[in-house]
């Protein structure tokens, strides 16, 4: 049996792994995915292929691996440089779209997760924080229809999860993080978002995702999801 | 009087715009370097021209702003693509070089102001967590002279600061975060970066970052100076 040309570590329950996924659609690569079992069982072969961080996702092309989900998606587009265009051409929007994935890495994430995983005051206080970065994210978007204009680009990719993981982890914490009030804009894309055929097919199924993040919310309380 | 194709809003005592000048110099780009007074004293012109993090590097070329240090010095190379190539050309390789700056920012920088913010046992658990970091960091380089290979590249530039800054830590603590029995591979390097030309005559006078660092550490102890 032959390996495949790209294999991509993984798990059917990981933001981090779908948005590589999304990138391998769009740009109709064939690949194998591996489920690992994270976070308590990863296989030796994830450790081998990633010793530094040791975290999915991993992208294996022609047996060379590459980790960080959105080193990874720029990876693709740098290498299959046909069809679909994920980063934006001009350098200036290139690095815009880069400067806002970078804001939501730094300041939509932790204070989501925040919102998630603390309780009482503090998830208040996460949860301020959370509003006013996707308010100030919404900016990115202003009139367009997705982040990368008329279809969905790099920015889409990298934060296209919070539609559908936002509302499961309000819904579990009755809390409401992004809204028609606080960011109209946002709300609408989440909507958007999840219409565009290649997501809307590609998502695990919510009630197991619900499961999921209910059942490691006291683990992820004493080791953040990030790690 | 014309304003100046290219702006930096930075500060003499910031790593974060240094090492965007390097890039600048690299591709000998003319600028106009505007000093900020950096953390209390920071300019309207600046606040402006970046909102959403208000924190310096900002590059302006032909009025349009840009933060994010290693989102400038990407943009550098994607604009001024002739001569000095700061980005691998190969695909994996620029993978890579992202893949540990990333690696870099996470682990090491964080680790770092640990060791030169933190007293006690704590800050014995960042020196340990700080000193694992620069280790695994030193594979990335391996037997190469450079991040880069023969000559300076994106992640010599990325962390280039590391070789001034982090002397003038381990003097003011007395401590030992790089040295020759942890991580003799960089602990080399850092003595061939500051031997670079370019590096050696744009370097702030020591005595002055020493006296800067001394005299903020007190206020970094409540806001982090990635704040």
């Amino acid at each position: 049996m032959t390996e495949k040309e790209v294999r991509l570590f993984g798990s059917w329950a990981s933001a981090f792994s779908l948005r590589v996924e999304w990138a391998l659609k769009l740009k109709g690569i064939e690949y194998e995915f591996v489920n690992e079992d994270i976070p308590f069982n990863k296989s030796e072969e994830l450790l081998r292929l990633n010793p530094v961080t040791k975290k999915i996702p991993v992208l294996v092309h022609n047996s060379k691996p590459l980790p960080e989900s959105l080193v990874i998606i720029e990876y693709i587009d740098d290498t299959w440089t046909e069809g679909y265009l994920i980063m934006p051409k001009d350098p200036y929007e290139m690095a815009q779209a880069r400067f806002w994935a970078k804001f939501a890495e730094d300041k939509c994430i932790p204070a989501t997760f925040g919102v998630f995983l603390k309780e009482g005051e503090a998830q208040q206080k996460m949860l301020q924080e959370a509003r006013e970065a996707f308010k100030t994210l919404e900016q990115a978007l202003g009139s367009k229809n997705f982040f990368g204009g008329d279809q969905i680009g790099y920015l889409d990719l990298a934060i296209g999860w919070y539609a559908f993981w936002i509302p499961i982890y309000e819904e579990i914490e009755s809390v409401s993080i992004v809204d028609n009030k606080n960011a109209p804009l946002l709300k609408a894309w989440f909507s958007k978002i999840l219409d565009v055929d290649m997501i809307k097919t590609s998502l695990p199924p919510r009630d197991k995702v619900y499961e999921f993040s209910k059942h490691l919310q006291p683990h992820w309380r004493n080791a953040s999801p990030l790690k």
